[in-house]
């Protein structure tokens, strides 16, 4: 694989950013979380004058052959359906990027489907859909390199554009499957509390998915490393979102992280290169089942807890403002000098 | 006291919403939160495309007898300094007031200053500081109704003005404390779970704070309804926020709850008219111990959990773009049939 070269931001700025916020006109500590997302942008900038610009939410979208056994409560065509409604301005993410000037980026990284010609739509389509991973592992290594190669590629024209903080989404009927399987390979967590009930599986339809993905995992003849494991049962758009998630750490971009699948994704990237949870923000807990076993077993704390199970970037979108004001708070903020208030601590 | 007329919103429109919000382009349930808060607010505005108008954050801010015991880590000078850096645009609430387009007041409601006429600060002041409530009551029954009545006038204002959603935010050195009393006076949780650090006391100072709150209750003499208490223990800033509540739910307005004081106030403006609640969103569970308590005997779910603990309306401030996505959501997003997308469940 391609070698990212993701350095650990120093912390020698720490302490200068430390007392900047605590002569902030505020008790010390009062505003909890802006403090620490202020602090840790601060340090990846290397600046006590931190910006986020041109935010951008980048969504790749593919087919699952995983969805031949019956694992979605959606039918595949939803794939496309939904990347028209990205398209169209109509989905759930939609709303939440025109709200926060956040620009959306959609890559066909492997959906079944011929488009055509559409310049909205970025195409990196590597196949019609991943192969069943219960029979035959669901790409090929050079198939899973490309990926990573072409997620990449997406991050570095943001970065051309003058991006500094990323998000990424995911459209794909059947990834959370998938996912499941990465974080129980790459946890040791098992399979059971990985899996959960997708765009909406009743109790049966779970158990039928868990004992697919049981069967598939039977069936691994692969060596449980982290780039076996990501071509054997990723997706197209997952092994993109690693490649564009260690691109952006690679160029010191701010990586506000979404709901289970992209969680999974940065798991995998973490493993690759754990200098990129450095860059990380992670955006908030979902209501996937495994998706708060997975934040622990990362040790991180999320922004929200609002219910959220749409992937897509909602997740990192609705997360967006309080990033933002993180960042006004440190830039904004009179000191107690500058105010002439009494500093009372 | 003034009658407040305070309707419970018609709930006959609650099953229209939750069809209109099914049949968006996502699973079932799976916007969480945000569908909760457009069912919410579609039923106070009785509508199916509810708007925010000219979101408001009222602030009212007063001096506290009671810090002549010392039970606050600020000199009581910073009341006034600090409503300079609200004028002058440095303080917490400024950034955030700035960032989500919301409209500052800041009310004079008893400050022990006496400032030049300035535009911008609406001058209702009652007294200079209420009295110290270790020994006396902190005010007048009379002072009391002004102040309600002072505080639903600028909220009537804001109507006027054409708001349609309002948080409310407090500065008054000493306010935590006389927000303790009230809880526990008007909970029956013991005062000891009441008291917390405020703007920052050390363990010691929280001892003393309770020691002296302590003395205050059992030196109370009122007989424990909820006009006795405010008056006995309020602040001016208080009493106004109750009133101010009051009258925007009476204006039917979506009112955002900010931290442990405006929770305390809510739950006052509750005791004198329960209706008030269905106009409520609780914006965060703050860091102020007792705030979680009175939350969970208020039965509420708070947006966010940032470890905020600023006061000024800071927390309802940073969960105002969530209200906000809510009712893009369910103006913006497109349905199954709108979109050609396979209604999968």
């Amino acid at each position: 694989m391609r070698n990212f070269i993701i350095e650990k931001p120093d912390e020698a700025i720490l302490p200068l950013l430390r007392e900047k916020i605590d002569n902030l006109t505020k008790p010390r500590g009062a505003l909890g979380k802006l403090e620490e997302i202020a602090m840790q942008i601060g340090c990846i900038q290397q600046t006590l004058t931190p910006s986020l610009r041109r935010p951008c939410n980048v969504i790749y979208a593919s087919d699952h052959g995983i969805t031949e056994e019956g694992v979605s409560q959606s039918p595949r065509e939803v794939t496309r359906q939904v990347i028209h409604n990205f398209l169209n301005g109509g989905a759930g993410i939609c709303f939440l990027a025109r709200q926060h000037g956040v620009e959306l980026k959609i890559v066909d990284a492997g959906v079944d489907f011929d488009f055509p010609p559409i310049p909205q739509l970025i195409d990196r389509k590597i196949r019609k859909g991943t192969r069943n991973f219960l029979h035959t592992p669901a790409m090929t290594r050079e198939e899973m390199l490309r990926a990573v190669e072409y997620g990449a590629e997406i991050v570095s024209d943001c970065h051309d554009e003058g991006t500094n903080v990323i998000s990424f989404g995911e459209m794909g009927i059947g990834n959370t499957a998938a996912s499941s399987m990465w974080m129980t390979c790459l946890t040791g967590i098992p399979l059971a509390d990985c899996v959960g009930a997708g765009s909406g599986l009743d109790p049966e339809g779970v158990r039928r998915k868990r004992d697919v993905l049981q069967k598939s995992l039977d069936n691994y003849r692969g060596n449980f490393e982290v780039e076996d494991i990501m071509a054997c049962f990723g997706g197209y758009e997952m092994v993109m979102t690693v490649g564009g998630m260690l691109r952006a750490a690679e160029l010191k971009m701010t990586i506000l992280i979404d709901g289970f699948i992209m969680t999974n994704c940065l798991l995998a990237a973490s493993r690759l290169h754990p200098n990129v949870l450095h860059y990380c923000l992670f955006s908030h807990c979902g209501d996937e089942a495994g998706h708060r076993l997975l934040l622990d077993f990362l040790r991180a704390d999320p922004l929200l807890r609002l219910g959220l199970r749409l992937g897509e970037g909602t997740g990192a979108l609705c997360a967006y403002p309080i990033v933002d004001s993180a960042v006004r708070m440190i830039n904004e903020m009179h000191s107690f000098s500058q105010a002439a208030i009494t500093k009372y601590f």
